[in-house]
């Protein structure tokens, strides 16, 4: 089975490294798509719509995300079931659902079965001790419910997202919001705004309205 | 069989790993080695230099690459086969020839055929919805003449390479050229000039001329 | 069989990617885990404790390792085998050894043998063309012995490790050290500090102590 995975780690460092070498004790036949390990650190906003615009692209198997500001705190670990079949593992802060919930989300449950994490659990990487080996076993065809106790998918942690503009379903339709940090944002729908346009950070981007404005907000 | 994966993409985007994914959809099968995704944007002509020099280092496959300043344009997208049986994907404008024209090209086609593209091809993002999928279909043993009307060799886009200098076969050589943009520039024949002088941009070089120069233009 | 990549390449370049092509060339089944490429260039401390501290994290097979300050020059190219059957390749310069040393060196050789090269070999890419190769025909099952005449496994270059500190075994205990460039250091047993503090280059850290110091030297 695939395990799609997507972090904010960067490549600089040797975590994304050192989660494939866990994954590949434990799964040794599951093969690792790197979606991207680019997210900006603890943007879990941003994560949460890169893992949703992606998945379509992506084969159906796990797709492992960590975005993980709350990590050593009192946030949960996820795994969910969509109707589709596919898998997901992370934390329960809202990265997860915009995929999953494509779809729809038929089964969650909390990670805490210690059967299915390394054996020691640091309080920094969760990534390396918890969540891909989750991932692994899941993938080695684990059932979802022996991760741990069963969750209501309605109590999970939900992000506020700019939801008029992102459920527009128009492929390409280029969208104006406010992001969480108070940003006036522009995106493109299953898009890149930044390649589109060949914005990079600090440049200045001249907005016309050439018809009337549906999706600002 | 294997697809050497070459763009301008760099990898703080989920550009490539969308690609990866397209590919896993189509060719479960196929193995997907990077050759680089750090070719400076729209850089055609290194972008092109880099794709050759590598190619021995290659096993035999689908080589794709991408770095295609004119998507959206008229350019044509691109399928070759040389005489060693490799196959080429991307776009018309020289990337693929100083590649291709090695072994020298024998068969060239226009990807044109809808059924080996993704539903909906994007204006912007051609990697993802036409090359990744003729590249992922050719692995799969789709014969080259099915992805659309044949093109004759002789009538590609070819770039304005600094022939003297790097049709020069000596391995190790060092060249001084004028690059396409007005630039001198020092490079190592089916080597890397920067790492071998401790090159970093900005930085000056002094170069003795120690005997007769060969190659300078 | 498995091969760890760890080297100081970074990705910007196709170094990576032509080693991966290498690998393919020769071990056609073999799979590569990168550890990291994003050991900060000729840093060769800070790659043997990268290498040493993910090692447990990896499934065993070949390590290939390269951070080669002394490429081209008089250092002797590596292959050694620990007492858990765990492979490692790379330069005689330290690198290799906080990795090898955990379970124990049973056999060493000298690269020497030029039929598990590539046939010419450059004087300054000894990744690709004596390192790559070697690992690869090592996963192959090729037997030690076979790569060139065995070195006496303590003649080999060591670092100079702070030993005090790096020796703990407690896992995520914090360290301040001298580091080889004379800069007060801080890490993580195990672990990784500038994540765990969100420290980045040029921050301020304040430490307190609240205890006792064990093992500042």
């Amino acid at each position: 089975m695939v395990i799609c995975f997507l972090t904010d780690f960067g490549l600089q460092d040797d975590f994304v490294g050192t989660c494939h070498g866990v994954i590949a004790r434990i799964a040794p036949e599951a093969r690792v798509i790197d979606v991207t390990h680019g997210i900006p650190p603890t943007a879990v906003l941003q994560g949460a719509l890169v893992l949703s615009s992606t998945l379509p692209y992506m084969p159906a198997g796990v797709h492992l995300a960590v975005v993980d500001p709350g990590v050593g705190g009192s946030r949960r670990p996820l795994a969910l079931q969509d109707a589709e079949g596919r898998l997901f593992v992370g934390p329960d802060n809202g990265l997860l659902l915009p995929a999953a919930e494509r779809a729809g989300i038929v089964e969650a449950c909390e990670l805490a079965n210690p059967a299915y994490a390394l054996e020691s659990i640091s309080r920094t990487f969760h990534g390396r001790d918890l969540f891909a080996p989750a991932a692994a076993h899941l993938a080695n065809g684990v059932p979802l419910a022996e991760l741990g106790p069963p969750l209501d998918p309605d109590a999970l942690v939900h992000l506020d997202l700019p939801v008029p503009a992102f459920r527009d379903d128009r492929i390409d339709a280029t969208i104006l919001y406010e992001d969480s940090y108070g940003n006036m944002s522009v995106a493109i729908n299953r898009g890149n705004a930044a390649s589109m346009l060949h914005a990079s950070p600090g440049q200045r981007l001249v907005i016309r309205m050439l018809g009337p404005a549906v999706s600002v907000r």
